[in-house]
């Protein structure tokens, strides 16, 4: 096997973590020995072995004077885990390849020099650009604080979400909902806000049946469900909302005239600003709490109000083959005068979802 | 050859004639003799020679025993050129394969039984979903007495087509900009309204540098330019418009207040319907003169006229890569208050264009 098609293998084996590693970045590992892959292994969870040390384990005596292939450098620091660069070391490992150097700019190359001053040969760079897609949250909160922040919006053709009256269950079909749980179930925390909470019943949670996929990934998604998040400055939505009764929610908040919690329930009090709670600020908070990748779905005001602070990496519209017409509600209750003013984006992705679309688009310039 | 193999290069010669077969459909021939191709012919402009008479002359004496596949059913009748089965049949061919029939009730079959009748072997159905796609609007103008209609929008993708203060030029990019280009030469007529021509200074015009078509398609599309049509029952649109300096037009009204028609201009009349030209009543006269495409670029009240009597048969959204906001202008002006009363579409088809996006739907049961 040539070395890219190694470093493909250890991709596809991290992305097997892609819905349980939170908040740890997704990682695979390859060791190949006179050609031959002799060990294989992915991090399945935070608190658990990383993909060095499963595939070490696998490769055995085999590993002495092999090759590593790594997704991400290997850490030299005892976190839950002994260091991985400690492992591959006491292997006997000749050299590795490493596709990306750890984001966190502070201890960034701290893996490789321990690897070389143990006289191993250490390459980088094997196809990074795949490897930093895995890990895109990871990596922005690592770099920045703040979490990659993901929209979610089901909309019709002429871009509406929902009837003036409110009425928007199933604009989008069961491919899409499916998606859409797969979604949920890869984001460390869904938010959601009042509106939609009292108005849809929304619970966002994950739903093991409806996720469709390969029964182990769905067991890792089930074990690790994303935080639910609502944003609900006044304290409007009662305890007995539906919300609040699929499990265990984060609040955040602003009123003090309500402080008591409901079961389940916490509530992160923020200083208002007009009134609201301040998103960039949840943000950092949600970050600081490991969360990598975030998924708003919420109305046109919620999302429009995220999208104004120039909060939002990437917006995933599920497209309706269907009108809903001029009345219904935006997309985003965004008000724009010149079109000259008009938010620029750029489509990174199309595709069939069952009888409706799947647009991507990034704010041009975005994470 | 194979049959499938000849019959597909008989549609691919039809093609040729996309931009310039208009009233007649597009049609190509392919003879085989032995195995081998011995002519080829297509259907360039009505008035000149049918498909099998240039094919028939490319073969020469190599057409006696051959078999000829044509997309279209052999007419067999004079027109402004003799009937094409006789051709086939002087000629001395032994087979004739057939993708589709003539769609006109009233002839389809008598050229098959012309060929038969004179011991020629006939086959049809190969590739007959093929065929009728090179001809949808020839096909249904024939069965029901109107043209196919397209809407063809820029929108963002938020799904609105100008900003409040009307502001709309360049919303998608220069891609785009040579789609519709194409989208207007194939089209029998295109048709706008007196908002965009009065707002937009909008001429509907064909230019053949904007066609981005090889030389020899570019310069039979401006031999034959759309008619271009402009909606203005109430006469709004001046003579000195941009619209009318572009070139010869046709106006369809109600108002008499203004009979004196411009230079170039011809006059078409209605009884209004609420104060508006009847738009079905106008499909039929365009469908009476020849038109079998029709294109309509106009603005959201125009189009959602159009839209909710029913007549689109094709939606063809050009999707920017922006959002316009909330209080821009709707794709399509029609309330709807219900989301059971929603309009159901399909998406027929979805490709990049440029940075843009093409995104085509039908009415569910459309053509």
């Amino acid at each position: 096997m040539n070395p890219i098609d190694c470093m493909q293998r250890a991709i596809e084996l991290a992305q097997l973590g892609l819905y349980s590693t939170s908040p740890n970045p997704r990682v695979g590992c390859v060791i190949v020995n006179q050609g031959r892959i002799v060990g294989e292994g992915w991090h399945v969870r935070a608190g658990h072995a990383h993909a060095e040390v499963h595939a070490l384990r696998q490769a055995g005596a085999a590993a002495a004077g092999a090759t590593a292939y790594v997704t991400l450098e290997p850490c030299c620091h005892f976190g839950s885990t002994p260091p991985c660069a400690d492992a591959l070391i006491n292997a006997g490992v000749k050299q590795v390849v490493i596709a990306m150097v750890d984001p966190n700019p502070q201890v960034a190359g701290q893996g490789v020099r321990r690897l070389r001053a143990a006289g191993i040969s250490v390459a980088f760079g094997l196809l990074e650009q795949q490897a930093r897609q895995l890990n895109r949250g990871f990596i922005k909160r690592m770099v920045t604080g703040l979490p990659l922040v993901r929209v979610k919006m089901g909309i019709s053709l002429d871009g509406r979400t929902a009837m003036h009256s409110g009425e928007s269950q199933w604009i989008t079909g069961p491919v899409a909902r499916a998606e859409t749980q797969r979604l949920r179930a890869q984001s460390s925390a869904v938010i959601t806000g009042a509106d939609t909470a009292l108005r849809d019943q929304a619970r966002l949670t994950v739903r093991k049946a409806e996720l469709q996929l390969e029964e182990s990934q769905a067991c890792l998604a089930m074990e690790r469900p994303p935080l639910r998040v609502l944003i609900d400055s006044q304290r409007r939505v009662p305890h007995d909302a539906a919300f609040f009764s699929a499990g265990p929610a984060l609040v955040a908040t602003t009123s003090i005239s309500l402080t008591d919690p409901g079961e389940g329930q916490e509530l992160l009090m923020f200083d208002a600003v007009d009134g609201q709670v301040p998103l960039e600020a949840l943000l950092k908070t949600l970050a600081s709490r490991g969360a990598n990748e975030v998924l708003i779905e919420a109305g046109s005001r919620l999302v429009a109000a995220f999208a104004r602070l120039n909060l939002v990496d990437e917006y995933i519209f599920h497209i309706a083959a269907k009108f809903l017409g001029s009345t219904a509600k935006p997309a985003l209750d965004w008000p724009i005068d010149h079109l000259g003013d008009a938010v620029k984006l750029e489509f990174t992705s199309v595709k069939p979802l069952g009888d409706d679309l799947c647009v991507i688009a990034r704010p041009v310039g975005a994470a």
